[in-house]
């Protein structure tokens, strides 16, 4: 009869989680020692455990189902917390396994004794059970995999005693029933469908399971046929786009921006996202982004058929024959000459292989890359949803691994880099087709932009330097290499493309270290011009309001 | 009058809180603001919040005071919690401020919005507060130093929602009164001093504050007196020691030599510390490792003046006017050849200058540290309190802010160092005289050690895997130099010898990257020789017993 180790491993590869992200220690050795006798189960090995968490997000954004993460005790599960906090906020499956002392030991208070389900509530609302007994071990993880993958997905945590892990008598239990979701009922759809023909000013926000290529389409066609507006939610947990695809605007991060987005909006219509909010709170200024003129509709929760619902709609709304608009393919030209943030999307535009995966957490310095890559061929987008950083590395590593045939770019702020750099070791111990490419330009670039809009007055140089990374200024090309990872640094357009170029064409893991300029006023310079030209239908008092704010 | 956020830092201040280790986002920038308001914080940047909240932990043990972090809603709080824990387990005290959205923010469930509390309970069970107004804030932050500077000192969390840091209307408190603990009661000390009047064996476990001089020279009194053992717990928080001080044994790590430690005991004597546990629980083995026979005595809780209480006894028992043994001067020849562990271990007692603070993170590559250190000119030792790895390097940072006038020497593992090795920017960015010694043997070892001492059976390729850092293999040199800290690798001892010397010698951080070799039977050789020199006494049953378990 199989330990409980043993058996949990063959339950977690017949429900299909076949890959475990893992920073072990003592009390998870029979689980490590059972990887063995499961030929299925890949275990990938991080030197931190929001490596570990990163990836396990990744991996299920792409994989479309849970991979599990093996953790070490509550301190373990808490520096892996950043990261799950990012999965649930995508509802984002993921399975966690955190060890624990033997049942017996808890009440002797032992070095590494604290309490792990208060922590794990924080990300897994949803789930949190410690398993008691080795023969129902297996029963407690499988419905915690069906926690995971219902609809909405979330985090689920299992806590696994040493002693459940280890004692005989394991029941490994066949894998729960995959979730039926249900679609919008009729009346809602009625009434949706008569708010997008009653002739006002009307948008679909796309969000989740939304953002997929056939609800993509189906929402198309209802914007060719009613002339609605279709908005993506601000921080996608995957978005398909590109040449050949249906485009849709992405909420702006800026709430001064996203309201000038749904200023003229009277019927918005969420399909698996939720009303648009501010990141943060402002003195003076209002969290909730929805006009108070616009009525806003649920078309499908998180917890409902996102495509089913969609499809429900348009069929009421007899949008089926319409014609979608779709993204021509178009691509920017090479960039020639000093590097700027700007420059490096341009080029990711202009070489963006096909069917890549593009994972953005540039903050300030992506601010062109969605423009440059709206035509480039198709390709999927995974962003910051739940804005802790230190996401895009460890998200690289899972798409890399659920995806080997598909090229990962990754492009990172060197703010953010520094919280999971350890990603790069497992890159290069897996041999993953990933290039990360870090806009190092030695500041937490968006906290100046913060400072100011939180109203923060008489800003000092000990203020001025908590954003300042430029003493010493970290060489990413270097620390890449030190952790076996092929790193380059550019500080010119030609040696940015030449070196893209390379990554691409060469199999493993790249870093390219863009040397890139910091400037407020630039970035300012940058936005405005953009945003006049990709908010259409601006008024023009609200464009002079934009320029005072934005541009002052 | 000023902000919460102005007042707030004033507070902070008077009450001595003069060092804050920051890694802010948009929610904490009136805090960073106002910090050019007082010249008597100094703000100190990491890029990670597990370097933050362990710099405060090694400050707050080299100063005797807390320092104050700044972190980022919970997310950066679950970044930091791993050392939030060994500081909780260390007793050490440290004040969080935790950044969350303002007030009014909260139900809208922004993208980083989570419960800070529950997080926040696992590291700071005693004092976890939200303030709620900005005219109550110092209030509540006075109550938070209470609480992290009592006896025993605590994590205290105030979390602080930007609307009551930005809000007008602050009022700076004055500080609060220290702790007055106080001695053991007569009772207590009347029947701790029959027992050790006895004739029976006994043992004094020093732990906490017990484990700096005054407390030290006290219990050697003692032992000089009536002949008792003195012991330390198995990971201090700060231990004063080296020559001219009186020695003290700490309990092992391994459960099976502390047995040996004890096995004599018939009264065991707590002065702030615990009973021993095993620090892992292992199938068929006890978590209590004081043997039936033996009755425990607690002269001092955590919560009373261990010192005061230790001379009570003292007097109590007429052993004030003895002897006490100290530490003859005595340090260990240069090593030559190949580098070990071991060799590394000998060439730091062969170099420790005076004075120096010496941070133990070394796991199985510092077995030997302490016995090369014993005779060494006198230092702190600073060790894992919680057994949660990543706490050498940013408590180093912690400890050089503390003490600018003291050498820092950190003797850390390769699996440990990766945790938190942002640490390495801010000692360079600060530059900090600290010189960190990686033990690069490419290897989690002690999980070796472990996956064998829990009893899994079959280990194969795949749980091997697992504990392997070979491939590739990091160049911690490398590493620190892409961070801007002096680094060099050393593959023999006179390597070895010179880069410490050149360390030393010249101002600022250092890193030496030790290639070391990894072999269990390796570690088995030299601990069994080792410990059969340092256990005298051992009966020659339990020497067997022993070497089959060890060394089979």
């Amino acid at each position: 009869m199989p330990n409980g180790a043993q058996a949990l491993m063959k339950t977690l590869v017949d429900a299909g989680i076949e890959v475990c992200f893992t920073n072990p220690g003592t009390s998870e050795m029979h689980f490590v020692a059972a990887l063995d006798l499961e030929p299925r189960m890949r275990a990938v090995l991080a030197l931190f455990e929001g490596v570990a968490t990163g990836a396990a997000d990744g991996y299920a954004r792409m994989a479309g189902k849970p991979a599990a993460t093996l953790l070490h005790l509550g301190c373990g599960l808490g520096n892996g917390l950043a990261n799950l906090h990012n999965a649930r906020k995508g509802k984002v499956p993921v399975l966690n396994i955190v060890g624990d002392h033997a049942t017996f030991h808890a009440p002797f208070d032992a070095q590494l004794q604290s309490d792990i389900e208060t922590v794990a509530r924080n990300v897994s609302p949803g789930f949190v059970r410690t398993s008691r007994r080795t023969d129902e071990l297996c029963r407690d993880a499988v419905e915690a995999i069906a926690a995971a993958r219902g609809l909405p997905g979330q985090v689920a945590t299992l806590i696994l005693p040493a002693d459940v892990s280890w004692g005989d008598g394991g029941v490994p239990c066949p894998p729960p029933l995959p979730p039926r979701p249900e679609a919008a009922d009729d009346a809602v759809v009625a009434a949706i469908a008569q708010a997008l023909r009653s002739g006002r000013r009307a948008a679909l926000l796309l969000g989740g399971q939304a953002l997929r290529e056939p609800a993509l389409l189906a929402a198309a066609r209802i914007a060719a046929h009613c002339g609605v507006k279709l908005l993506a939610e601000v921080f996608p947990t995957r978005l398909e786009r590109g040449a050949g695809l249906p485009a849709v605007e992405r909420i702006a991060y800026l709430a001064e921006l996203a309201g000038v987005q749904l200023a003229n909006v009277e019927h918005l219509v969420l399909v698996d996202a939720k009303a648009p909010v501010s990141f943060f709170a402002y003195p003076g200024k209002a969290s909730d982004l929805v006009p108070p003129s616009c009525t806003v509709h649920t078309l499908a929760t998180p917890a409902q058929d996102a495509l089913a619902s969609i499809e429900k709609l348009e069929r009421s709304l007899g949008a089926d024959g319409a014609r979608p608009a779709l993204q021509p393919g178009a691509r920017p030209g090479r960039p020639r000459g000093r590097l700027t943030a700007e420059k490096v999307c341009k080029a990711v535009g202009h070489l963006l292989p096909e069917n890549a995966i593009l994972i953005d957490e540039a903050i300030t310095s992506g601010l062109m890359l969605g423009p440059f890559t709206a035509g480039a061929p198709r390709h999927d987008l995974i962003t910051l949803t739940g804005g802790a950083i230190g996401q895009g590395l460890p998200n690289a590593v899972g798409a890399a691994i659920a995806c080997p045939d598909r090229p990962v770019i990754a492009l990172i702020g060197d703010g953010t880099a520094m919280y999971t750099i350890q990603s790069l070791w497992t890159l290069a111990r897996e041999r993953l087709d990933v290039t990360a490419i870090v806009f190092n330009n030695a500041s937490y670039s968006v906290l100046n932009v913060e400072l100011e809009r939180v109203g923060a007055e008489r800003i000092g140089p000990k203020a001025r330097a908590q954003l300042d990374l430029a003493a010493p200024r970290i060489d990413y090309a270097q620390m890449a290499q030190s952790m076996g990872v092929d790193g380059v640094r550019a500080t010119t357009a030609e040696e940015f493309v030449r070196a893209l170029e390379r990554a691409l064409a060469t199999p493993g893991p790249h870093l390219i270290d863009a040397m890139v300029p910091q400037s407020l006023s630039g970035l300012k310079r940058r936005l405005l011009p953009w945003l006049l030209r990709s908010l259409p239908g601006l008024p023009p008092a609200v464009a002079r309001a934009l320029k005072r704010k934005i541009a002052p």
